[in-house]
């Protein structure tokens, strides 16, 4: 009997749908243990293969809800589904989380879902990072979807667009001022817009606003698209407008099918991917060489950040 | 009479404190021209001399207004002031800032005050490459305070905390609810927090909350902290407050002088700008010899990200 951490035999039951396999194949790859890169190599055969949705917006959106609501429904199609709960904050605003974190975990015990939370430990690009390698795991797994949850505001959604194939942007009517200064960022990345919590006061005139403001996108020279970002209305609680919402996502996804558009993003996520790579790779690299030594002629200004980076590569 | 794009000429205008020459260096550096490198190296020398600012908290809170106060407080004293507008979100949403701008701007014809934004291209830490870059210029330009207002939650503001010595976090009342999610990742980089808009319903609750929250936060395992980040209480509209908080800001400067705390902090910047640094140095260099073949060979799964980058960087 191979010995647990044998990659190849990890590997095998990751893609045999073995839940426990998969969680520590998920560990290793994103605490990018020894055994990371075997994993990663083999895993990443696997990418681009089923949708990828990344659910994004402010705190209290209601995401996690929608999110435990789209599992539902994809489980009655009879797909499997892999949820990444990404926190973009650090490790210590765990607990703002933790409602929606229960709200989700009602599907944890179902075999046809796998649930795991990433935190970001505040590095570089470390989340997205870490986000590409646990994806590649779950599509290697064989999920039938993919969902990638993202308290996401400004930058983040450039990340969540950076990994996902669909990006489902979700807002509340209580949010419009929020959403004023998000706006722009958010409809720049934005496939498929919900304004949730829309039985609440103004949630029609929510939906309007955001269908105004993406026309304003438009008008404001931007090229006509092939895919005109819609508007839905859900109330994730009552589980309203859920299913029209689901139609959307389906569609978006014949949609990059049909029209290329998935190959481009797919081409782009790996180039992103590829970059973190590098990145990460030779800033540890690079990184083990810098020193209090030369940290404090820094300090004194006997150098600079640039000729003691290209000291430290050339060393 | 030397060029005007002649480096040397250029430092020394700048250090002479010419405004123009500061604008026509700042953008050289932060467009990374080929003469930036050149200029950094220079500009880095006068690097950590004084105090810097970042003022962050999310949209609408009165960061610019607030800015604009302190702007006219230290002239009052005396000093001369930088100023970098940061802009974490795409260009499209430069509009929702404007009025925030013009707010400002009011001090842009002061020969003493110099104002600049800065907009995020979207790049892994571009936003934060160009600050360092465009703070170093503003030191080098003699200013006696400098101040990096950015609209931050959650990550955005572990990059202000690498870029400024002391970070200002501001909310408002009505802010309650989103403030609940961003606070634990708030709490850890805010040297001063700042509840603007105070004279507003809830303004007293707000402060206690926020006092309460930060005392938590300690309760949390934290060891106890040579400072206590103290909450202010302010309404940029009137003025009210904004002295006291100039005296906070002032105290913490003192603080970071006299315990040793302003030194490391100061290497830990220099540590990030050099992380920076040889990230994109690298990734650029990297990047030039990524080509479409390559990223066919991963669309086609005929390598990984891992091994495509081992051979880019051999190459």
């Amino acid at each position: 009997m191979p010995a647990k951490n044998d990659p190849s035999d990890l590997i095998r039951r990751v893609r045999k749908g073995d839940h426990a396999a998969a969680s520590r194949a998920l560990s290793l790859v994103v605490d990018e243990d020894a055994a990371a890169e075997a994993l990663s190599k083999e895993f990443f055969k696997s990418a681009g293969t089923v949708q990828k949705l990344g659910v994004c917006g402010p705190p209290g959106a209601g995401k996690s809800t929608l999110t435990g609501r789209l599992i539902s429904r994809y489980r009655k199609l009879g797909l499997t589904v892999g949820v990444l709960m990404v926190d973009p904050s650090s490790s210590l605003s765990g607990g703002a989380f933790l409602g929606d974190r229960l709200r989700i975990m009602e599907h944890a015990t179902d075999p046809g879902v796998f649930i795991r939370s990433l935190a970001s430990r505040g590095m570089v690009g470390g989340l997205t990072h870490a986000i590409f390698g646990a994806v590649h795991v779950l599509e290697a797994l064989g999920c039938g979807k993919i969902v990638v949850e993202t308290v996401g505001t400004g930058q983040d959604e450039v990340d969540i667009a950076s990994v996902a194939d669909t990006v489902v942007y979700v807002t509340t009517p209580a949010m419009g001022d929020e959403i004023q200064a998000m706006k722009a960022g958010a409809m720049e990345v934005g496939d498929v817009f919900v304004v949730n919590k829309a039985d609440l006061a103004g949630g029609d005139k929510a939906v309007a606003d955001l269908k105004g403001a993406l026309g304003l996108g438009r008008s404001a020279g931007q090229a006509p698209r092939a895919w005109e970002p819609p508007v839905a209305a859900t109330s994730a609680l009552t589980g309203a407008g859920v299913e029209e919402l689901g139609r959307l996502l389906d569609a978006h996804w014949e949609h990059l099918k049909a029209s290329g558009e998935g190959r481009e993003r797919l081409k782009r996520q790996h180039a992103t991917e590829l970059q973190f790579w590098i990145h990460r790779h030779v800033l540890r690299r690079a990184l083990e060489r810098v020193d209090g030594k030369s940290l404090d002629e820094l300090l004194a200004h006997k150098t600079d950040p640039a000729s003691l980076g290209r000291r430290l590569l050339k060393a």
